[in-house]
This record gives structure tokens, C-alpha cells and sequence, in this order.
């Protein structure tokens, strides 16, 4: 049975969890606290070296790290990782934009609004993040006026999204001004097996 | 015959260029200048909608956007791609890797420093920049002390990582205490095929 540890106040911790409760594959779930130093303690750094979850264990005791590849590892032969090399291709795009232009903003805002103290000095960053933040979002709205889902079906590229889009509030964004985005979010939470993140 | 937009001082632009020099395909180079503003034209935001390059064209238009999306889209079949599903769930976690960790810190440190005029206020971000590309060197130095390259044998997370790492001096980084680094840059340097970024 896999082992993956996470912090469930994380998007990326909440993207292998979703996943893997769409495939109905029984997995033990190990609560680590980032905020507490918990991906520092040397134990944690044996395990990944880059001290972040999620990680995911097997049960030979082998560990992936980046909550994206361990994305691409579960769905491997499945329907959420597209057998068309081109839709492949656009699916692994959206997951890289994911992690290069999304994430670092939308998911960082939240992090500095919901986990840092009032008076914490990069709460200055917030608006330049709230700036990259909305450019990524305007990208996803214009996807999205053109179809339904990131990469043809319902694919990793949208869980990718889905962890912190949908909680983007969080961290200051406003999406009355994405419609297309909002819609997509409501097509995400009606797949079948779809659990929320906390 | 593909065709790739970049920007020949980038290295996410050169990493697909350095793959297609490997697999000995012939390639369109479409220099476009990201200082001038040449990614944010009307024409070329209809090729890429996030407005960046480097960008892959096909024959029959079809165009595919983030770098390591290339990489894994043009490695596919090839040795620069494991066959073997946990190195390439390995390969996948360092290109991740790379666009989360390091190449926001390796490569926006170099493009303050070696793009911006010397009073950019972006340059106070120079410190935080450095401290978060010396952990991810670090990660690195531990990781090839134990193996000569990221997953295997050389592929395209060695590319992904070579992009940036080895103009990382141009950044204000000194990888004088990575010897593993620096011995895999040698390394990656010694391939057949392999060119310099100009």
C-alpha cells in the first residue's frame, strides 16, 4: 500500500490524495507539519532530501518527490494521464505552467494570507504575487472559454489546477472575473470520486 | 520540420535546442527577443497565450509552450527518457524539480543581475534569491554525490538542470563548494552532440 506523506493545509499534498481516491487505491496517510519544522528533522531529509511533501512511499521503501511527477507516476496507464502523445503533451505543459507560473504565486499568497502572522515582512510580496496570480488565471480563463477541461478529458493537468484555484481566496484572489474558471472548478468537484481537501 | 521560438540568452530556450542537437534533428531557430517586448505582440500571444518562450511549432501549427513539456514531448521513445517507470517517475520529479525550485531562484537571480539596469528595485530580491538557489545546489550536490547524473543515464533532467546551473555564476552564484555539480556539468559538457548555449 503506498505511504504519503503530506500537510493537509497543502494544495500539493491535496493533488496525490485526490488522485488516488479517484482510483480507489487504498493509501495510509501521514500527517507532517511543515510549520512545525517537520520536513527538516534529519528522519524527514532521509527520506527527501528537498525536505517537502508530498512525498510518496512504496512499500520497498522507495520515495518520489514533486507532488506533479508523483502525479504522472499514479496515472500512468490510466485515463487521468492521456494515451494521445500530443494530448500528453499539452497535459504535461499544464502541469510545468502549474508549477512554474501558478503555484509559485497563487499558492504562495495563501500561504503568506492563511499561515504567516499579520506583521510577517513578505506579506510585502503580496502584491506582486497577486499581480502573477491574476495573469495566470487570465491564461486559464482563455483555455478555458475554448474547452471543457486542460488537456481533453478530465486529466491530472486539471487536479494540478484544482488544488489551488479553488482555494485562491485564500490567499486574496477574487474570481468573480473568471467565469470560465469557475465553471470548471464546479466540473472538477463533480467528477466521480471527487473528495475535497480537507 | 520543427520550429522553435526563443531567446538565445535563456536557458529554458536552449534547453530544447540542446535536445534536438542531440537527436540530430533539424530545427527552425525564430529568435525572439523577450526584452523587446516580442512575447507580448498580438501574433505571438496567439501562438502562446502565456506569452512565453521557448515555444515548439509543428508543421501543421500546432504549438506546444514550457520547456521541460518540450523535453519530455521530443524525449519521448528516446534514451534521453527512461524507458523503466520509476526512472522516469525520477526523471519526471527532478524536471519538476527544476521549474519549482531551482529555476526560480538560479534563473531570475541571473536575469536581475545580468538583464536589468543596476538601480531595477528587483534587485533587493537579489539575497532571498540566493539563499533558495544555494539550498537547491545543495540538494543537487547531495543527490550526484551519490550517481553521475539525475535519473540513470544521462537525459533530460540532466538538460533541464544544465540550462541554468551552468550559467548560474552569471547569477552571482559561486559553485566552488559543489564539486559533485561541477563535476556533472563536466560531465553533461563531455556528451556526444552536445552544443553551448550560444
Amino acid at each position: 500500500m503506498y505511504t504519503l506523506y503530506g500537510f493537509s493545509g497543502s494544495g500539493n499534498c491535496y493533488k496525490p490524495k485526490l488522485l488516488l481516491t479517484h482510483l480507489g487505491e487504498a493509501f495510509n496517510w501521514v500527517e507532517v507539519d511543515t510549520r512545525k519544522g517537520e520536513t527538516r528533522t534529519p528522519e524527514y531529509l532521509a527520506l527527501n532530501a528537498n525536505g517537502k511533501v508530498p512525498l510518496l512511499k512504496l512499500d520497498d521503501g522507495r520515495c518520489l518527490a514533486e507532488s506533479n511527477a508523483i502525479l504522472c507516476y499514479l496515472a500512468e496507464g490510466t485515463t487521468y494521464l492521456p494515451q494521445d502523445r500530443w494530448q500528453r503533451a499539452q497535459t504535461m505543459q499544464w502541469l510545468f505552467f502549474e508549477q512554474n507560473n501558478h503555484e509559485p504565486s497563487i499558492a504562495e499568497a495563501r500561504h503568506i494570507s492563511k499561515f504567516l502572522p499579520a506583521d510577517n515582512p513578505r506579506r510585502a510580496h503580496l502584491p506582486r504575487l497577486h499581480e502573477r496570480g491574476y495573469t495566470a488565471l487570465g491564461v486559464m480563463e482563455k483555455h478555458l472559454a475554448k474547452q471543457p477541461f486542460f488537456s481533453g478529458n478530465y486529466s491530472i493537468a486539471d487536479i494540478a489546477l484544482y488544488a489551488y484555484t479553488h482555494v485562491a481566496n485564500e490567499g486574496g484572489f477574487d474570481l468573480r472575473g473568471y467565469p470560465m474558471v469557475r465553471a470548471w472548478l464546479a466540473r472538477v468537484r463533480a467528477q466521480p470520486g471527487h473528495t475535497p481537501m480537507h
